[in-house]
């Protein structure tokens, strides 16, 4: 097993179904988006998922074993994150549930087909603004800017890979929320269901996550407010219930 | 004074400058969703205000109270409730500062001109259904239901009387934020703020607060949730705060 772990690598505990992760410390580690993202997702028996932007391959894994979907893919630019997170994928033995591909977002749709997958998920870069970047090439800068992908290029393959009345699942930060309800809208992605997510209840929200269904109807519905700490350091227990669900 | 009170009417104490509204009991009368909005609404020093389907005339009332706004404007469609609302600035004398006008939200810039206007609320139709109503002539329905005037109208009309860079401000359902945003979009009213308005903190959201600026760019402020109740019946300081702005 240790032979998958690569000496500056870390393994992390998911704390469900004994699963773990490989990361790299000084590279873009999951954050909590993804973990609030993959409590927010629903994926049905049966279903084929795609995750956009994968990382460290933390949403495939983390739905694998959330859910009864049949299979997973992810998707990862960036050679040397698609390989870490090959081989987390192999010391789960979720081999034959999770394929990582090594892929630009931007070509989904050749990669994958047009109208084949019945959900898409993706956290991806949040920022436009590259000032003060200092390496634009840096796997941090490019998981978190929109240097290799942007929202709009998401959003457009998100559409074209999806079946009719597929889902996507995406988490951002809430400045961006015109944005994304105007691409999804251009794109036919009509979104369907928001859950903004506030670090204090007293606070501005920091995440938003959003549903769209391909070719859906026009009624949002905004769920009740995500809040993540109930004092400093004090997680609530909605946050609990996403972090350990296999104490529910 | 009392003459200017029909005999089926009722005189409200808006807790304000000692201010106070006439109501018929039986007709739509103003709701938290009004009140919200004008603690949610910035009118500056020397500012012009249009208030859009201004019903019982309680946003201009209320905003010429809180706010060092110039003057205020409130457009009402149902000749009954424009004259009610008339009689309302009366019984305030407040003659000086607010014109209650006889007309149709679709008119609205032929009526006041274009690009003429600082800031515009609303407190519109939420629903566009209007299967099951018994009777589309009455004050409520016409109040509720989008029989005189769409979602669409308001916006066109709020963008074409609006100044560059003037501002505006809606309070509407969360269920039809896309289609808000999207057409504020559209007419080139940029979403700036919003802030949603849950009735308990682990409730859905039943209120949306919006402020657009005409022409402005692409970035949207979340603000934190605005919770109505702290328990069943007991209003949070906030709330209180909108409500008893003397106190503060």
């Amino acid at each position: 097993m240790e032979s998958l772990v690569l000496d500056s690598e870390r393994v992390d505990d998911l704390q469900i179904n004994g699963l773990k992760i490989i990361q790299h410390p000084d590279k873009f580690c999951f954050g909590m988006d993804a973990v609030l993202l993959s409590g927010f997702v629903k994926v049905k028996e049966g279903e084929c998922l795609l995750d956009m932007g994968t990382g460290t391959g933390i949403i495939p894994i983390l739905l694998s074993a959330k859910t009864k979907g049949k299979h997973f893919t992810g998707l990862e630019i960036q050679a040397e994150s698609a390989q870490m997170a090959s081989r987390s994928v192999s010391y789960n033995h979720l081999e034959e549930k999770i394929d990582i591909i090594e892929g630009d977002i931007k070509e989904a749709s050749k990669i994958f087909g047009r109208g084949q997958v019945d959900v898409v998920t993706s956290n991806p870069p949040y920022m436009t603004n590259h000032h003060g970047l200092k390496n634009p090439n840096d796997a941090k800068a490019i998981a978190r800017h929109e240097l290799m992908c942007s929202l709009e290029d998401l959003i457009r393959e998100t559409a074209a890979v999806l079946k009719p009345s597929g889902r996507c699942y995406f988490v951002h930060r809430p400045f961006r929320l015109v944005e994304i309800f105007t691409l999804m809208k251009e794109y036919k992605l009509e979104p369907k269901r928001m859950r903004l997510v506030y670090p204090f209840v007293d606070k501005e929200p920091n995440m938003v996550l959003i549903e769209g269904v391909k070719g859906g109807g026009s009624q949002l519905t905004v769920e009740r407010p995500l809040i993540v700490y109930e004092t400093q350091g004090k997680y609530t227990k909605d946050v609990l219930d996403i972090y350990n669900i296999d104490k529910e």
